[in-house]
């Protein structure tokens, strides 16, 4: 796709997804075909194509994100009427430096043990298509893309 | 699985679920296998084990829900620090008796023609698992089965 229109997308999101804490993150379980959602707490890092989250790997988790593994991040504010639909595909990362770029004290709630916390991941998102509603603007379904 | 036990778990996801007035609704996009979701208005109607949603239903959207569909909702409710997945499978119906049993006229809003609205149908999803996310109750991904 043109540069400058990916360029212009990454923007409106990043300004889009500042307001949200928490996205649920959809994902299939490959067991069964099953689909199932958590919430994750959203990072401050400046949005440039791809998403990160922190979040304790156990197996189960590793069974339904496999490399590049199809996913969903749904952002929800429904006092705003404001809903995002995020399309992505997701990786695990164990890379320390990054997890010390993207670290934040608050984060200290969930993970007491901060960066040693035992199994502690990114999951980095590279997000393919969004879909925004918003009464506001009066975006209802508006698409994003991004490849 | 025990029957009182399916009866317990759907009295309690039902109570949890009566305060969210939107769900967001993951589906698997057969073409390429990506996952979209879209904001879904919640019904009224006593949870029995089913949760129905009015929908419009144009091409796009029947290409993600066959008969049968593994699909997702997600309930968010970030400030109060409560949230829900459920799992299950979907199926349009197609039965006007069951359509204006669950209409109410505020969903006019969204569908102006009301139960005449070109291509509205009713989305029915069969739960068969939850997961709860509260931390007034301190739930922790506590997992609601139903079959």
């Amino acid at each position: 796709m043109n540069e400058t229109h990916r360029e212009d997308n990454i923007r409106l999101l990043g300004e889009l997804l500042e307001d949200f804490p928490v996205a649920m993150l959809t994902t299939i379980l490959t067991r069964d075909g099953s689909l199932h959602s958590r919430p994750m707490m959203t990072q401050n890092a400046v949005f440039d194509g791809n998403l990160w989250f922190f979040s304790k790997f156990d197996s189960a988790k590793v069974d339904e994100i496999r490399a590049g593994s199809q996913v969903n991040l749904a952002y929800t504010a429904s006092a705003e009427g404001r809903f995002i639909s995020v399309a992505g595909s997701a990786n695990i990362i164990h890379e320390r430096l990054q997890m010390e770029a993207l670290w934040n004290d608050s984060y200290q709630t969930w993970f007491p043990a901060g960066l040693d916390e035992p199994g502690l991941a990114l999951l980095r998102i590279e997000v393919n298509a969004a879909e925004v509603w918003d009464s506001a603007s009066g975006a209802n379904g508006l698409v994003l893309r991004f490849v």
